[in-house]
């Protein structure tokens, strides 16, 4: 719990290169800063991983598989971590974010403003690809833009179940995928453990989120994340797929938002349990890379973003 | 054989950070730390490469390809380094603790912990599988969990000869595929030569074992571990898939158990006969990377876990 | 906009170890060594993008697939930036060199130069592909140098739209790509977020190509690039397809031209106006890897180079 | 030129740790250092390389394609790399420890030690996995070893032609793909431009030769290596093959072995006189990582082996 946001006091040194206006205007400084860095990695990584199912699905088999979509998504994150970067810690996942404020790497009032620009990112994305792959789209759907069939194109901006799914079963698919996903992050910023190694954290993120999609994806498409499957769904609603894409899956939209939420904190709190808590409480000798170095995906926003 | 485990007296420091409660209670304390790592590093390999194994056979090819679950084993091995890390080592294989206690970098006494932990995890990643997979075990197979034929799902979880493999060819396989494994990974980690950069083991790590797969196989399916196999073919004899799992293959579910044993030494001793035993007696001039680092796969418990 | 090329005085340490000939002498023997390196960078990866884009169009199916292509192309991106390395930058790519230009990391003047190696090396590596391959080429197509139909063979050069393309929508399509490529090099090389690790630019810059190709390629081939397209479409013109080239697709040629270089120019703004205009002033605390190094590809030709 | 083993005079310390026997005891002793590494390493690279052909091959497309051979040959590099290390320098190719030759990196009267080990551990590698495939290859082509037609094996160990394929252009064809690969991998060892990041080269040279095959492996399946071509063809010759090995193709045997040869040499050249050549006199200021350190591949054995 060492360094909570919330806890930080402003140094005198930091207030002096802050905004001299006064808190509210540093505060306002800083969500807006933090805010479009999250915005644009998340935008970023959405572009990147929609546009790769875009291609699966509208090329006929020419243009990729679903390996492609494992990648594009995986290396859209590893980009989207280089874009956010060191400014908004380039969370891109609302269970990431929740997570994080659970315990206590983000203070909970910065929540709204990560969760609003990951929506505000993904949902322009989806508008992107739309725009891209628009002569594509009408071309493989015949100029309908359906959510279910052999021609459906909705697909390419939310995920759908598997025919066979239940939502019961559905929401445990995906607390574990997010689980997963969050233990593992876990495990990459423990410094005290083997931590990813300085500089390749954007790397070892993106394979994980490629992994997620090779070994638990086919039952639901492992959205995995809130944000990235609600806003392109709004879209697809708005664009003109209609309501359907709300109703299909026995009304499946849901599930991609809660069940990650949970699986998020469940996995982070599983690693924590069985393995951080553990660790020795006086550290002799250096684990890893020797330097209490955190990573930033499980980072709070750098010094130079407290001003609060 | 510097710094054997079974060698080590609790200096007076560590005696100091360690449990007062005495030995006993420090020895117990010791074997959870590391059980608990152990056991869940090798829970997330399993769930990854077990699930990758799950999307390809009930997929019917849309999700993944045999090149997916190289990729699943892999990247879950880079995954499972990380969690279990420098607690346990993350072996997550019988195969290589056995060959590390034989080559004196793990304590003989800790051989029963690692096994038993890393059954479990195995076990437990099987029952993961299982519970998320249901519904598309059932659908593939119509309602059966068949062991062998068309709609066989048993494969996800053990591996299985190919038609035309004899016993004796198998054996000699999974001989020839720990060898591999356990060759280069003392390789990796021989600090006098040219080991795995500082921080990139896990990476390396993951690419040999997803190597061994694109590799050596298509015989029987890479085992090259005996607790990654037979703990989820006790999974599934109980599960419902019966007796069966134990009679296929001309009774193939022991080579798996045994083959690896032999080859894991054997691979270790021949890149220490060949190659590390004719190192110069005295080096002068860093090799590598200029510290007697040691890699954690092949490592013994860190320092912080040495109380007895 | 620090250390413009333009701004730089030569040192008197740079004058000494400079030619004694003279300025013009200095200058003339400046740009051939930044020509000659970036002309043999851009033939490296030109050489290997080619060769994998032919194998996969006559081969049959039995030498790769789509995503070959994008192996091909990334790690062909990733081995030039080693051949061009710290002499030239190995932009390999007009569109790079213009958005370096644009944002004052490379001198106007050196422009020319780089347009020309780039167009030099582009064009001998489609010599070469069409020499190596010529028998395949020859077989595949019965004879016939075609570029329009099931046996052509020119799309192995340069780019074509898919038919459903409308000339607007594939300038949509490149600037968009060209976009995310320099943001994500912009992003990939500002120091003062989170830049890709020392040493690993080459890899990070080749994955950000290979995901291009895998997530926003299928519209028309994901030139991004005027000098990788231009030059073999030229080369096939005169080798044998004929005008054709130029009028396929609608007179696509000028696309691949045109709409990289605004993308390009829009992608590096992007990331500036929305993350690096928005750091804060003075910066405390290293932010990255500690050290102001900059990224090669997006950097001024290294301080050997300046001498004038 | 610097440091051509050639030219040292072992050093007083040299001397003393070396062997007291006397020169000739001492060179002896290198020379089976050196081998017995150099055939490990080859021995390794070959056992996975040809392991993913006999795979694929064998496999009826279940188990891999072209792309799983590409992968089982780089990363095979990759891990011989780590396996001959510093004490080999693991060239793994004739063709490379020619050209090291040609330019002072290599003693001349090393380099029968090198082809002799090389070809030992290929020949090895080929046995291996004939006895591992053995039932594979028994089943596959119906009890036949045929070198031609549609249940061929000889291809999973030598190379055979593509049947468009002249003899003429198959030589352009292994002199591009050799010279390609010399290229590059001066390029990776030129510590005055941009090299391998330290630790990173055995990743680097893997995913080069992953990459040629990407690009450069249709016409002939990418020998680009006398010792990985003509041991294994030996082997097959003897094993069951008989004469039909050498006479397949219209004699296609004598060119793997020939033109990397002379390949490699132009490959290293064209590098060394487009850019090496042109580095200034003088370097102030270091370029790329700061240390003098040269690639293992490159580079002369390491000093520890230099009694002579």
């Amino acid at each position: 719990m060492k360094d909570s946001v919330e806890s930080v006091e402003p140094r005198e040194d930091q207030r002096e290169r802050g905004h001299r206006s006064g808190p509210v205007a540093c505060l306002r400084s800083r969500f807006i800063r933090v805010g479009l860095a999250e915005a644009l990695c998340t935008y970023v990584m959405m572009v990147f991983g929609l546009g790769s199912v875009a291609q699966v699905v509208t090329g006929h088999g020419a243009f990729g598989q679903y390996l492609s979509i494992n990648i594009g998504f995986g290396l859209g994150v590893t980009m989207g971590v280089h874009v956010g970067g060191s400014v908004s810690g380039a969370h891109m996942n609302a269970a990431v974010s929740l997570a994080m404020c659970m315990f206590g790497r983000l203070a909970w009032k910065m929540l709204p403003v990560y969760v609003f620009a990951q929506f505000l990112g993904s949902f322009l994305a989806a508008a992107t690809i739309y725009t891209v792959f628009n002569d594509a789209i009408y071309d493989f759907g015949g100029g309908n833009l359906t959510t279910t069939g052999a021609k459906a194109t909705a697909g390419i901006f939310a995920t759908y179940p598997a025919p066979y799914l239940s939502l019961q079963s559905g929401f445990i698919d995906q607390v574990l995928g997010t689980a997963m996903l969050l233990l593992c992050l876990t495990a990459l910023s423990d410094q005290r453990n083997k931590p990813a190694a300085r500089g390749s954290e954007s790397l070892m993120v993106g394979l994980l989120v490629m992994l997620i999609g090779v070994s638990l994806g086919s039952n639901s498409g492992y959205p995995i994340n809130p944000t990235r499957d609600l806003a392109p769904r709004l879209f697809t609603a708005v664009a003109g797929w209609g309501n359907e894409v709300f109703r299909a899956g026995n009304g499946w939209w849901w599930v991609p938002v809660v069940a990650p939420l949970l699986g998020g904190v469940m996995g982070a709190g599983l690693y924590k349990a069985l393995v951080e808590l553990h660790h020795p409480a006086i550290v002799c000798g250096q684990n890893g890379h020797g330097e209490q170095e955190e990573m930033d995906l499980l980072e709070k926003p750098s010094h130079a973003d407290v001003c609060v």
